[in-house]
């Protein structure tokens, strides 16, 4: 039967130590709730002693978190241990987590202490943290890097004084798979501990090695694994749960071991993780980037739509994602290309689809990638051709501190210039208020789904752009419109917009509602 | 002696796959010239028969690249490769890059080919490219699902009929390090080719693997790696060549390989692609993410002031980087802090310093990281209690199609308001210049260095969020404003600035010049 490895999150705290990551309370409450959802066995929720506000949350979590292990992270003083004790004391089932470093290189410059001492230090600290508890896991910081004779003598004496969970970090990010994995197989078999301790594994990627390690560490009997979500963490972060998890997943076939994880969460979890933090996960990140399910290649699309499983080992519902995704760019085919007009509703004459091909293949060869909008627009334009039937004729606009910010704005409709005035909170949503109030189409019918100004960076005098999507039942129109003046680049779009919608509502196409 | 790896980019083929990635002409020619200097050694420049731009991209790249080989993809069509040779067929030393997939699984769903008809194909296309040139790599599409005896007899084929490079692909990133090893191996010793071929292996990261299983390739014998600069690629990407170049550098004890790459290259083309291909390089990537080189947690960072190596395995100069970074929040120490002061040119006495160490971590607890100029302007705003010279008491902006963007300003300055009016290329350009114009510090001595609008997204009525920099000598003053209108929060903005810039005038702390 498959073992069970424990899934140790530490996306609280390693994470937290990404440089731009912290969070408050509760935004790590909230995480931890979510992280409780996806269903990890540990939570590492911080290091009490750093901080009022890490102290603070970790209570909280213990707290309010109660389906799983919390711990707090804990130097080897006596201070650090208690303070750590009294911030998880109240969880369901509280484990504190000492650490210390005990390579070499540590000792010299940063402990400043002998071997001997070291030894000394960890029997003296688990034992006082056992008198707490005897859910004790303790971390040999460094400990790949650390002479294997003396990581023996250093987990021997941890072990002795009370700890339970045996962690060996990879903490520089510096071990390759096959020898983190011999190194824990070594420790194992010197301390002779197997029935009553967990072995646990916590890698760094500063090499891109940390999944490969881990896993090469529970294939040499380590049970547990620290990870992240989206595998963030000092410097380059740490092993990512996701890609983890769904390795074990999918080679299944070569490591007969079982996590307890929802992978239905992983997606969820992923992007709260990118919103509380601030830390973009990459389009081209394994399992949870944009592009983890996304097929560019004009072969590859043709290959899944043939049969997915040619281009896809996971299916993107495993992760939580309802689909995976034919993005259209230069390399994308006819056929690709023919199937997304028929899900976008346009059936063409074969004409006018080679034509709108054409302009595409154009269009692909000069732009980063074609989004359904484009494809729209394209049409729209190129085929279609559509005349605007609103044209802006005058705009202007007051603005200030003390001014209620108001927007005059002359519109061609069909040969007459309507005129009107309107307010709003600022200069943008007066101008279109005021539109608004001229053209009565989009009150009515349609909403604004998004308006975003693209950050301007550089002179005041840059040219500012202007997208916005309006939507009218399940379809979105695109209108964007750039200037220098910045609200008038706004009117433009909102204009551009409005002329598609009125165009597709007169000239309905073959499927078009 | 080390053994010398052929560095194989695909930035410019695989990575362009990358969803959002395609390059122009001119963009693919100034990376491949980037490349040359990396000193890649061969680069993959295109795939000539998807489209137009491809094909004279890869042409001109050819022509004008002239210190490694160009090869292009081409399927085993006669179009494909005629097309494929008439682009690279300029080059220095040209290469061929044939695929066909050999998996069952592409054979059944994908070609509709039996084994024995792709086999045909193989001798066929290979044979009809040697008449080309002798420089021929033939890559076994899903090569790592392939039953190995067909793998043999198909890289068999491609060697009789000419290739001098195999290629086994990792296509859709399924692949564990050792069994890719073994499979390299293997195929190797059945084919008994070693010295008429180069083995070649190319990975995708769809499970956080690709550098493992590229390094777990060589280990078994392949001795060219093909790999995208930042890992772009289809899906998950491809191999990242600075992950999989440092591990063999960094790792030279256990890994006897070295490449011609010139390492302090890299983090310029990292930046370079990032650039060209608008695909943001995660903060917490491997060797070249803004944080790959950034110690956070106070424990790393005094380690890091001891002794560079107890937390760095390598250091940022190798990838020609200045320095780390430590970087301050939360969980920095009062040594990191009173260090950074220094470097900022505060000296403060004990009791000040306790003060603002305590204001700091308060800030750090509810903020995501903390810069230079937070400090600059936690110092100015709690130590020393700068008073605003300049207040707003009136600002009113006219803008529009039509108008002249004007804007009409009143500052408060010891008592007296003065008023002016002025103009701008849009409303704030207008109401800066008019600022500038009431208040001359800024004209004359210093420079506005960055503008920026915080995207907005959501509805038009949205909190507008401006922060300007400004500099002084060598020194860099925030300023940050808020306000529904946009042009008010710009204001504000800018006169934050320059109340900070008239304080540290009038009161010039210790260093400061």
């Amino acid at each position: 039967m498959a073992e069970r490895i424990i899934v140790f999150d530490t996306t609280l705290r390693d994470g937290e130590q990404s440089p731009g990551a912290s969070m408050n309370k509760a935004e790590k409450l909230r995480l931890a709730r979510q992280l409780e959802k996806l269903k990890v066995d540990v939570i590492e929720a911080g290091f009490p002693v750093a901080s009022q506000g890490d102290f603070e949350a970790v209570a909280l979590i213990a707290k309010e978190v109660r389906g799983l292990t919390v711990t707090a992270l804990s130097r080897t003083e006596k201070t650090d241990i208690d303070r750590a004790w009294e911030a998880v004391k109240e969880g369901a089932n509280p484990r504190l987590h000492i650490f210390i470093a005990t390579s070499d290189l540590h000792l010299k410059y940063k402990l400043k202490k002998s071997r001997k001492e070291v030894l000394e230090i960890i029997n003296k600290s688990v034992s006082y943290a056992s008198r707490y508890t005897s859910n004790i896991e303790f971390s040999a910081e460094d400990g790949s890097r650390t002479d294997p004779n003396f990581l023996v003598q250093a987990v021997r004496a941890a072990v002795k004084a009370g700890a339970t969970t045996i962690n060996i970090p990879d903490t520089v990010g510096y071990a390759l798979p096959e020898e983190l994995g011999e190194r824990i197989r070594f420790v194992r078999e010197q301390v002779e501990a197997d029935d009553r301790v967990v072995w646990s594994v916590h890698c760094h990627n500063d090499l891109g090695l940390a999944v490969a390690n881990s896993l090469s560490a529970i294939q040499n009997g380590a049970r547990q694994v620290e990870v992240t979500i989206n595998g963030i963490g000092e410097r380059a972060g740490n092993t990512s749960l996701e890609e983890l998890v769904m390795a074990l997943h999918t080679r299944k076939d070569l490591m007969p071991f079982t996590t307890g994880i929802e992978t239905k969460q992983i997606y969820h979890t992923s992007r709260l993780v990118s919103r509380i933090t601030g830390l973009v996960v990459p389009a081209n990140k394994a399992v949870v980037g944009a592009n983890a399910f996304a097929h560019e290649s004009g072969i590859h699309q043709d290959g899944v739509l043939k049969k997915r499983t040619t281009y896809e080992i996971m299916t993107p519902k495993d992760v939580g994602l309802d689909q995976s995704v034919l993005v259209l760019g230069k390399h994308s085919g006819r056929h690709a290309f023919q199937d997304r007009l028929k899900e976008l509703g346009y059936v063409l004459n074969p004409e006018d689809l080679k034509k709108v091909f054409e302009r595409f293949k154009e269009l692909a060869d000069k732009k980063k990638e074609v989004v359904n909008e484009d494809i729209e627009a394209l049409i729209a334009d190129e085929i279609l051709m559509i005349p605007d039937t609103y044209k802006l004729v005058y705009i202007s606009v007051i603005s200030g501190n003390m001014a209620v910010p108001t927007a005059t704005v002359q519109i061609e409709i069909n040969g007459e210039i309507i005129q009107k005035a309107g307010f709003g909170v600022g200069p943008i949503d007066a101008t279109f208020n005021t539109i608004n109030k001229i053209i009565k189409t989009c009150t009515k019918v349609c909403n604004l789904v998004s308006f975003s100004v693209n950050a301007i960076t550089g002179g005041t005098d840059a040219q500012g752009q202007v997208t916005v999507r309006i939507q009218q039942g399940s379809k979105v129109i695109l209108g964007k419109g750039s200037d220098s003046d910045i609200i008038t680049a706004s009117a433009k779009a909102y204009l551009n917009a409005l002329n598609r919608l009125d165009y597709l509502k007169k000239n309905p196409i073959k499927s078009w509602s």
